[in-house]
């Protein structure tokens, strides 16, 4: 079954884990907007950002023009203990489908995050503790990244204080527990233990929570504790620069034995798995060396890039964070409820958002039975059972390879395989009973989320 | 903080996963007992388990003579998907510990049965396809083997009928969804869909099941329908044979670094991957060529190598399944509803009781608040979250370890570290509510257990 020449699973060995990240803003001829202070609608300065930020992750938001970035020591030295994580060749899917494209994926679910947010994780900790700080705070939905600070945290040392949005803090306990056995101190969001919290339990007595008031709340408790300060897993331009040793592992991986892609395709929410899987490739595409189809895929109940407006809005729904430009779909944007494939957040990292901008690559939606459906097909045929997130990622690559079986083109697809789904048993378990459905928002829906967009000269006038 | 010549994570090659199992009993000069017919207690004939069993793994089960077994290349060819599982050092608990240990574990976790299971799983199915069965059946409680089961059965489009426990099926269902995502018909047991189960439920219309009632159902129907067989996940010496990849893997990855243990720890339940682990290792102790000091580890709960009786017992609680000499608590015990941590079965595999009987091997028992200080220690340091089986290796690895410190010895300690606790956050949260209490049966207890075993001229009298 197996080509002889590659392996099923590509390990570079530990000294091929990368030195350096690389940033792709480098290379990117109209660089992203930068974040504005919404009171002055002036870009935020380094001074103004440190206030929530710890200082060298301010300086790597901001930095546009370094290429390479030194991976610290110490970073390089955890990432061993779970990198590098193996490029996977899907002879599996491959077989059942009975396609001549050649798959292949990057795997980043084999360490007790279940996901690639470690990678992000371990840096903005290490960073954290750098300065001297005592601790930090985040915001959690269903925990994978809350899950991937507890670890770094536990490991350098650092106080770990995670909100976390109360229905999954009660419905979903599990990760929950898992953030306790790492030593983070959990708190179901929105608490009375801050005064944005008190405030929003006042008028809305039974609420359980959003990630917009989490976010509030973990701000708020960053901002008023000397030696705190406050992280965040997606969206933002440093989280994309760490989260590159994806994409430069896949594509050291792949070189080894010969492989260029023709295809690459990552999953889409925040933007920080496949802003660092496409990284590389995207820089290579950039500096004309090389040419790559790259394509997100994102859920049709939170379609951002293809059914948002690149305009300039809040990242939070409360309000209390940064304007970024983006694709969005209004930071008061949710989706329906019956969504459980993970991928809801409201817009797109500015990087992602200007590379798309400027046609440099595709963006799909994809409806979550379908998305659940490759789900099942690729657990039983690659004996990995993915992440709702990851799935959309596997449904376009196996669409991609069934296109290949039509034409007979022997293409070469990439794809991230962000996470494993133990912790999504819920939504695995309303697909096996055929109770789940589709559900896509209709332009109305839409029109109100752009509504909540704010307005002013250049944005959305 | 690394010992620049061994990696964290040693990976063999796919060339180098094992061509053969290792059958430790060809090198045992007191060969284990043979299993019982219980009601002529005359040793079972391949005719006899022919019916419940496949009949190549009949053959495996009473081969006591050839060492080495090739395995198929369509098992290797799976093996591959999730083989070589590496073999870890603990840099980081050895720095926690202060130690001049060298720890080293190996780690069976990395694929989505989430423990070693897999290893028989896939190779038991293999031969129940390859004598063109339609379907197998089995028990599960929790569910790792059901899992594993599953799994292996996808694989080869076999049917798989799993009966699980149903307290398990109904407060676990994670573990049950993803058997199901794996195409596993799971009944609840005790069901209506079996005599046995009819008569169960007749007699204790509420009961939540017992694994004795799983395996007496899961038996029926194989017996009962044509083209099916039954299959177990642990005891069984054809078991023991297929886990042996663990230790070949383990002993070859640590060659390759010139190290050798003096040292090696495996929790014990059924003992499938103490017996793999130890393999090659015991047979080198056999043939006279290498000392190593052996170590079972069991809880303190369910204490059978270390306070049971070396006696023929049924392998359940339903008294359908064939008598096995092995350390036993009695066939009716069943430890402390407060134990949460695994390793639940009152036999001990007969290859490892007769090991143990003539002194090549230690055992130790520790109780389980104790064993979840270890895997709140490990899971930190390390990174990864073990199961509640594993951390009683765990335990046994870190006291072996302090003792080092204490004398400053610098030994060599391997232990196995069967998978990850992800399904089992319902007791790491008592653990981290301090809400876990030990239980330790008294010796009143333990004769309640004894006074079950069989008596007949040679056994109990």
């Amino acid at each position: 079954m197996a080509d002889n020449k590659i392996p099923y699973k590509i390990y570079l060995t530990e000294d091929e884990i990368p030195k350096q990240w690389y940033n792709v803003r480098a290379d990117m001829k109209n660089k992203p907007a930068p974040l504005l202070n919404p009171a002055t609608l002036q870009p935020l300065t380094a001074e103004e950002l440190s206030a929530v930020f710890c200082e060298e992750l301010v300086q790597q938001e901001l930095d546009e023009t370094t290429a390479y970035i030194d991976i610290p020591e110490e970073i390089r030295e955890y990432y061993k203990s779970y990198r590098p994580s193996p490029t996977i060749r899907a002879y599996g899917l491959e077989k059942a489908l009975g396609t001549p494209a050649k798959i292949y994926y990057k795997f980043e679910g084999n360490n007790t995050s279940g996901s690639h947010k470690l990678n992000s994780a371990i840096a903005q900790a290490y960073y954290a503790k750098k300065q001297g700080l005592k601790g930090v705070t985040t915001e959690t939905g269903a925990g994978q990244w809350g899950t991937a600070l507890s670890m770094a945290c536990a490991h350098f040392g650092l106080d770990c204080k995670v909100f976390m949005v109360k229905v999954s803090y009660e419905q979903k306990p599990f990760r929950r527990e898992v953030m306790r056995t790492y030593g983070a101190d959990v708190t179901p969001s929105p608490s009375m233990t801050t005064e944005i919290g008190r405030k929003i339990l006042e008028e809305y007595p039974g609420t359980t929570g959003s990630l917009g008031c989490a976010i509030s709340e973990a701000v708020e408790v960053a901002t008023h504790n000397e030696g705190y300060r406050y992280v965040l897993g997606s969206v933002l331009s440093q989280v994309l620069l760490h989260q590159s040793v994806i994409g430069l592992e896949a594509k050291t991986a792949l070189e080894k034995y010969g492989v260029k892609p023709d295809i690459v395709i990552g999953c889409a929410g925040g933007g920080s798995n496949l802003g660092g899987l496409i990284s590389p490739f995207m820089g290579e595409k950039l500096r004309g060396e090389n040419d790559y189809r790259i394509i997100a895929v994102e859920p049709a109940s939170c379609p951002s890039f293809t059914r948002g407006v690149y305009a300039y809005d809040f990242c939070d729904t409360g309000m209390v964070c940064p304007l970024a430009k983006m694709y969005t779909l209004g930071h008061g944007f949710i989706p329906s409820a019956n969504h459980a494939g993970g991928l809801r957040f409201h817009g797109m990292s500015s990087i992602l958002s200007q590379l798309y901008a400027d046609g440099l690559m595709e963006a799909i939606s994809v409806e979550q039975t379908a998305v659940f459906e490759a789900a099942e097909q690729f657990a039983r045929v690659e004996g990995i059972l993915p992440a709702p997130e990851s799935s959309h990622a596997i449904r376009a690559a196996i669409d991609e390879a069934l296109k290949c079986k039509e034409t007979g083109e022997e293409k070469t697809i990439l794809f991230g395989l962000t996470g494993t789904g133990y912790f999504d048993m819920v939504a695995y378990e309303k697909f096996n009973d055929r109770e789940m459905n589709d559900y896509i928002p209709t332009d109305e829906d839409l029109q109100k989320g752009f509504a909540g967009i704010p307005r002013f000269p250049g944005n959305m006038d």
